[in-house]
This record gives structure tokens, C-alpha cells and sequence, in this order.
């Protein structure tokens, strides 16, 4: 049938989406959800069918991207017809009914999202069906597979490629910004991409962007790295694993996430690593509560990582309260920053090395955790961190005060005396991002008083940065309200509380005598 | 946040539906998929964010449903804020997390559903979660019940009211049209709301549609039954159950239908039925394939309708190959008419009367198939019919021959001598919407020879009728691609194949001496 063409100017995500009449997808023999293919000029696009009643028959409407994908503009006359329905859609079906899918099946699949060729409400049941069916190891290495196929891979030609992700989850975490210089500086190269915040008050890219740009091109980060061996860059634009802000969008409202480990590990495939740590903070304040909980995950990450040829660590570390002392961008890239310079909090100091240390045994190092100790005490990451700031195209003599903190400031001060005995980090993110974190780089918080700390009445707790009154306003009353430090019983020595796969001392082993 | 209004003058399925620009999103905390409340001259209406980039901030995007819903036309400063999830939602991640739903809990999701507080994503990943681990019997009660009161009912201020449904599939099913005058000219009350074809070549009310108007209002109908007893309208414009249709659009891609017992069992219970004969054709060409499966989910409406308050009765029927021979609206209604007359095929005349029967016994009759025969013999059936057409507004001395054919006709003749050994329903079908069906009510098929058939080389096996030369080309090419009709082994004496519950004998019952 033939239709004229009418352009709406506004997005549709990314998706090739056509609105048609009622009348009309009735003669086509077309419902909503169904594709129809759009020819013109000897191009042919499939484009997800709308159907809306009352609109003008005759036409066809476009979202942008669809009107761009078939080159028109408005006005052009189309041939339109109902198109077959994508092999993928027939996958996704299948795991309706519980089958268990097949690699190329599974690419198909991640394929046809990457090219939006699968509606919400399909993804949606594909995703759902994920959840309640759970997957198999060879399912979750398929899907990383494929999620790394339908993306960029960043090469740098040399091996061992190092690399640290912490599933998140714990407000303060700046932990990458001394891991990474730590790693660099010692000779080994650790590309290290992160994410900005989305329901956390700072995520690394945000922390690092008010020390240096972090919104680098594949090209510029090789050149960084080629440099310096680290970078600490912003993930989101480069293409990695597509596929998974298409899954995020879908498996947000509703609160699962069946793949987890495919979107972590297909993003560290991506960039080439061959030896990961993989950070689980666990304990109530943290995504994972209990550590039989964290070592289920972290067995799932080792296995997964044999599969995708990646030596995987997991670190389940202690997430029951804030790490340091300040959250916001810039207030934790200056306690990053000061860490380095020997100055910092003794929480963050030693996970960072703990974690440092670890990467150094995976790559055959006897005590990782010593070599990342000399390499911060000689001032050598301090350094290779400003290399990195530098290349990135900031300024490397930038001190920790230099990093503009929000002038308006309020002090949430003790009601009575007592010890803090629990940090409630749900509302510390809520009172932060009240003050206006992610967004404002120079809002957060500084808390004055951790778990088992002992504290006057009237004695500052915590302290609250905005860059405007109405947002420092608001976060003080939310604070009021909300009451995120507990008091009424002394921690930071060590940070690390657990190991998979354990580490196993070189044991004497020893066979009967027969 | 204050934010001037813009109108995109397109509907959105009935949605509610801001759009908002990425960087006021990340500002107002927003996500897509979340929900935003705007605020406008004391009104506040939630609506769905859709996350834009690219879009001029300080501004959101209504389309016609929001802005009519806010009363605004564009230019308008609204204020707009994050809205809390719907408490529905929490309940839907309930239901992916496997646990149970009351009824309450239920209720609440099907009137976000049909209030469209739910997006697509989450209706989608619902019903998934509901077709993997299934319902019991108590949640399906409470699907039915919450379906029914989300939506209008009619009420005759009389009991009983009786009613008939087929679970559909089988080409040429005009029993209803039969069915209907049956039941009313025994004085029976049977309010028939029937629907349109979706993928078949005509649905009840588009065979209706050509003798008489079928889309009558509430009291239009109350009317037409006051004074007949019976009517034959279409259901889909009366929102007896609005949430089916909503679900039905998210179902349909995914080819799932786990609520297809609440969404029959709401509208009967809607329209007021305490009688019911389900007709559920099985076989090769049917959608349940075997008596095992038509028997369970017989089992499943005779229990809901004990829940509801409507007694069941099953009719498992031959679904072997298309009923009479006759396929598409026009045609079909000639075929009923002419059954009624007394001069119909004898599968028609059979199903339609044993189905008659059946509901003249659920309602206390001893011999049902016998009375139905009566009232067809004695032209009281055709009477009522002829009453119920000029009661909804049609002709009520039409003949058979009125009704317009297609005039555009071809034959498909048979390529050897033989029998029919079957008639693939499927391929039926895509010839008869080939030929135009439903949309043009001439357009159809006649069969010529049925199952078991003998046939001599180059004799019609069917004709095909088109309003439109390109049709009938298009249809032809399409039969002799297809080959719907398979030669090489008669029918109609008997059409019902079983019945539940089973039609129980008044058996003489004895007890041991003891």
C-alpha cells in the first residue's frame, strides 16, 4: 500500500517507529507491535507499527530516527507492508515457554535489541522470562558474547590487560581513582571505564570529571593509555556493550536484573582484560546482604569469567556504612586525591590497597598487597595519577582544595551523646542527592562521625555542601527526617572480609604411602 | 521544576505520556519509565516519562491524552515533580518474584492497567511472569472479578440470563447467529455481545453487521432485549472489561494469553450471564489440539464459573475443518439465515442446535436438543431472528440473496480425482483475508467439497468472492500456493464429540444390602 510520508521531529529512543492509522493497519492486516516494512527509493527499513485511531488514513508517521533511516523528510509517498515477524521474536518465545536458548539464538536476540528491531513489551517478556528461569552458565557466556559483539572492543595489542569493577552500592566509594594510578604505576596497563551515577550520588566518571574530561573517544583513550597504561574514562559513550542500556531502561521499573554478570563481564571483554578484581561490598547498608549471598555471585563471576577467558578475583569487602568520610564528585575526588598523598581515611586507604594487591597476585606477584603499599608510600601513584589527569586533559598540579566544593553548608549535629552504632546509607544517597549530587558536582556530604565512633552531644555528625540554598534546604530537612546516623559502639582496620576463590597458601601436599 | 507545556497533537494509545529532556530528567531525578506528577490550576495528573535527548529542556511534551487529561492546549507553566511508584508496581514485582497475589493486590493492577498507570514494560513483564508460573484458581477469581469492575455492566432485573461463547478458531462458526433466536424465542433472556474478527476472516459481529447495525449503546441494547429477549451486538465498544482489550495488546506480539479464562469469564459475568455453553472446537485445525487439553480447560471454566456465580456447561466440538461452507462476513450470515429456514448444511444445523439444547438444559429442560429443533421447525427461530435484526435496526424481511456478494469470483478446482482427506483451517483462513475478509463483507469463500468428499478432476473444490479484482488475484495465487484443500476419504451427523461436565443419565443408583 501506498502512503505518504508525515515526520514527527521528536526521538523515539532510538527506535524505528511508524504510527498508521486504525483503518488502514486493518487493511495491511497489521496490529500494534507488529513490524512494517517502508520502501522508498529502493531502500527498505522495518519499522515497529503504532496504531492510532482518529489519525489522518493515507499517511504514515515517522519518529525521527525512522524517518531518518529511510532518508525522507516529509511529503515523500512510501510503499508500506506488513512485514514478517523478526526470528528473534521467535527465540523470545521460546523462553517463554522455558526452552533453553542457543548461542546463536541468544545473539539473534541481542542482535535484533541492539537494532531495535524488539519492542518494550517483547524485551520486557524476554527479561521477566530470564528472571523467573535463570540461566545457565552457557546461556550467561552467550549473552556476554553477544553483547561484546553487537558493541566496540578496544585493543592496546599487548597482554596482561588489568581491570577492577565494584558491582556498587556503596555511597563513597572512590576506590578506582587510587587502584587505577596504583596498577599504572607499577607497569601494567588497566583501561579502566566507569559509569556516572544513577541512583548513587557520585559514580567514578562523576568523581574523576572534576579532576579531568572523562568523555574521551576510543582513539584518545588508546593514545592515554599508550601513555600513562591507566585511564579512568566514562564508559557510557563508547559503544561497549550497547545492548545493555537497552536491557537497563527495560529491567529498571521493574526491578530485576537478570543480567547482571553478562552486562559487568561483556563490558571488561570489551576492553580486552585478561585479569579482573571484582569488588562485592556486603553487609546491610550494600546491594548484597549476606556473604553466602556474595559468594553464590562471585562464584558466578570466576566461571563465567573461564568462559570469556578473563582470570576473575571477587573481594567481598565490608559495605555496612559509607567508605571515607566524603561523598559528592568532587568532595571523593578530593579524599582520592588525598588518599594518595598519604593523608586519607584508613577505610579507603586499605581497600584500595587490598584491592590493588590483588590484581598484583593475579598477575603472579607474591605479596600484592606490600607492592601496592611502596608503590603509594613512594609517591609513585600520587604521581602516575596526576600522568593520567594530565593526559586526560586536565591540570596536574591540581590540589585537593582546588576542586570546587558548594559554598552553602549546614552542620547536622549530634542530639545526644553516644557512639554511632549504624550508618543508614539509603539515606545518606537521599540526603545527598537532595543537595543536589550527581548534578552539582561540589554538593555532598562529609561525615564527621563513623561506626563505633564516639561522640558529644552536639558534636557535628555530618556536614551538608550545596551550591544552592534551596537544594541545602531541602537535604537539611530530609536529614532532619530521615536521621541517616544512628547513634548509641571501632572499625577501618580492615576492610577485606572475605576471598573467592580463596587464597590458598602454598600447602605441603602429601600422598599415602601405598 | 516549572515547565512550559508543548501539545504533540498525536494520541498515544490512550496513555498518559510526558516527554521531558534528558538533563531536566537527571535534575528532576527522573528515569523513563518513571512517573512524573504535573501540576496545573489545582489539577494534578500522573503521567508516564519518556526521557528525550535532544529535546528543548524547560519544557515538556504532552501528547493528546496528557494534555486533555491536564486541560491544557500548550504554552501553559506547569509544575512538574517526580511521582511515587504505584503501589501496583511493587505488587507486579511481587508477582516476577513468584509469589502469590491476593485479590486486593490484584484488583489494584488491573485498575492501573486500565487507568494506564502501568507502562507497556511492566504489563509485559506481568503477564509473562503469569503465563511461567501460571494462576490458581483464586487468583484468576480475582483477575475475572477485578476485570468486571473496572469496566460498565448490564443489568435486566432478571434471571436467568443465558450465554454462549466459542474460544473461536474455526473458519465459517456462524453458530451464534443461530443460537441466539433459538434461545430467545423460547423466552429465554440471552444478551450476545460478540467481536470483531482480529485474525480470522469474520467475527460474530461482522456477520451481524450485514443484516443489521451492531454497535448499539448500553440502552440501546437494554431496549432491543427488553423487547426480543436476545440481541447480537458487538461487545467491543461497551467497556464491559476495558482491561482485556489493554491486555490483549501486550499478549499479542508475545503469542502468551494467560488470561484468557478471566477475560472470557469477565465479560459474561459483565453482561450479567448465570448460564453459559462454552464452545471449545477441538482438533487438527482448532486451537486446542486434543480432548486431553480441551478437557482441562474445560475443567478451568466450569470451576470459575462456580467461583462466579455462572454455571458452566463445555461443548468440546469437531474442529477439524471450517463449519458449513460458507467463510467470510456476508456469506456466513446467508448461511445462518438459511439454516434457520430450514435449508443449511448439516454440520451448522447440528452444532448450533446441540449447543441450543445444552443451554435449554443448564436452565432445567429434559430433552434441549429436542426443543431447539422444534423452535427451528417451526419458523419460531427464524421469527426472532427477523425481530432481533429490526430491533437493532435492519431489515426484517431480508432474504439470503440480499446480502452483496463480492462480485469479483474465481474457482480452484481439483487437480485429480479423489476425496478430501482434510481442509487446512489455517490456509482457509489466509485465503479468505487475501480476498479481502473482514474488512470488505463480500469478500469470501464457498467450499464446495468438505471432508470426506468425493471429488472428480477439475470439479470446484471452493469458490473464492472479492469486491476487488487485486483481491481476488492475490487470494487465487495464494490458494493455488497454499493448496488448502487436500485430496485423496462423509461428515456432519454429529458434531459435539463430548461434553463437561458430562451429560449424566438419570441413572436408577443402589446401595448394598447390609
Amino acid at each position: 500500500m501506498k502512503l505518504v510520508v508525515g515526520v514527527l521531529k521528536i526521538t523515539a529512543g532510538g527506535k524505528r517507529i511508524a504510527i498508521i492509522d486504525d483503518e488502514i493497519a486493518a487493511l495491511l492486516g497489521v496490529h500494534s507491535s507488529d513490524r512494517i516494512k517502508l520502501s522508498y527509493k529502493g531502500k527498505e527499513v522495518i519499522a515497529l507499527a503504532n496504531v492510532a485511531a482518529d489519525f489522518p488514513p493515507e499517511r504514515v508517521w515517522l519518529y525521527s530516527e525512522m524517518a531518518e533511516a529511510l532518508q525522507v523528510t516529509g511529503g515523500e509517498t512510501v510503499e508500506v507492508h506488513l512485514a514478517a515477524m523478526p526470528e528473534s521474536l521467535n527465540y523470545v518465545r521460546a523462553k517463554l515457554r522455558g526452552e533453553r536458548l542457543r548461542a546463536p539464538e541468544l545473539s539473534n536476540i541481542v542482535k535484533d535489541v541492539v537494532e531495535q528491531h524488539l519492542s518494550d513489551i517483547e524485551i520486557s517478556a524476554f527479561l521477566t522470562a530470564l528472571k523467573i528461569y535463570g540461566l545457565d552458565m552457557s546461556e550467561t557466556e552467550a549473552l556476554s558474547r553477544a553483547m561484546v559483539e553487537t558493541g566496540k572492543s578496544l585493543s592496546f595489542g599487548k597482554t596482561p590487560i588489568l581491570d577492577k569493577h565494584s558491582i556498587g552500592g556503596i555511597p563513597g566509594d572512590k576506590t578506582s581513582i587510587i587502584v587505577v594510578p596504583i596498577v599504572a604505576a607499577a607497569g601494567f596497563i588497566i583501561p579502566k571505564t566507569s559509569s556516572r551515577a544513577i541512583t548513587s550520588p557520585a559514580g567514578t566518571a562523576d568523581r574523576v570529571e572534576t579532576l579531568c574530561p572523562v568523555n574521551l573517544t576510543v582513539d584518545e583513550i588508546k593514545d592515554v593509555v599508550n601513555k600513562t597504561n591507566g585511564c579512568l574514562v566514562w564508559g557510557g559513550a563508547l559503544e561497549l556493550a550497547p545492548a545493555d542500556d537497552l536491557f537497563i531502561r527495560v529491567e529498571y521499573p521493574l526491578g530485576i536484573d537478570p543480567l547482571l554478570l553478562p552486562s559487568i563481564m561483556s563490558k571488561k571483554k570489551a576492553i580486552g582484560a585478561t585479569h579482573l578484581v571484582v569488588d562485592i561490598p556486603t553487609g546491610s547498608g550494600a546491594k548484597i546482604k549476606s556473604p553466602t549471598e556474595a559468594y553464590t555471585l562471585a562464584s558466578d563471576f570466576v566461571h563465567l569469567g573461564e568462559h570469556l577467558g578473563i582470570t576473575v578475583q571477587c573481594a567481598l569487602t565490608l559495605g555496612d556504612q559509607p567508605l571515607g568520610c566524603c561523598i559528592g564528585p568532587a568532595l571523593e575526588a578530593q579524599e582520592a586525591l588525598i588518599t594518595l598523598m598519604g593523608k586519607g581515611p584508613a577505610d579507603v586507604y586499605e581497600k584500595a590497597l587490598s584491592l590493588a594487591g590483588m590484581l598484583f597476585e593475579l598477575v603472579g606477584e607474591k605479596d600484592g598487597r606490600k607492592k601496592a603499599e611502596e608503590i603509594v608510600r613512594s609517591g609513585k601513584a600520587e604521581c602516575k595519577l596526576r600522568e593520567i589527569i594530565e593526559a586526560q586533559g586536565g591540570n596536574s598540579n591540581v590540589k585537593p582544595e582546588d576542586l570546587p566544593v558548594g559554598l552553602e553548608k549546614a552542620e547536622v549535629r549530634a542530639p545526644k551523646k553516644g557512639k554511632v552504632l549504624w550508618i543508614n546509607t539509603e539515606s545518606i544517597v537521599r540526603v545527598a542527592r537532595a543537595a543536589g549530587t550527581p548534578k552539582d558536582k561540589g554538593a555532598g556530604i562529609i561525615l564527621k562521625a563513623k561506626i563505633g565512633d564516639s561522640v558529644a552531644k552536639d558534636s557535628t555528625l555530618f556536614e551538608i555542601y550545596s551550591e544552592r540554598s534551596s537544594n541545602l534546604e531541602e537535604a537539611l530537612e530530609l536529614a532532619k527526617k530521615l536521621e541517616p546516623v544512628v547513634l548509641s559502639k571501632k572499625s577501618g582496620e580492615r576492610m577485606v572480609i572475605g576471598q573467592f576463590p580463596a587464597k590458598t597458601e602454598s600447602e605441603k601436599s602429601f600422598i599415602f604411602e601405598r
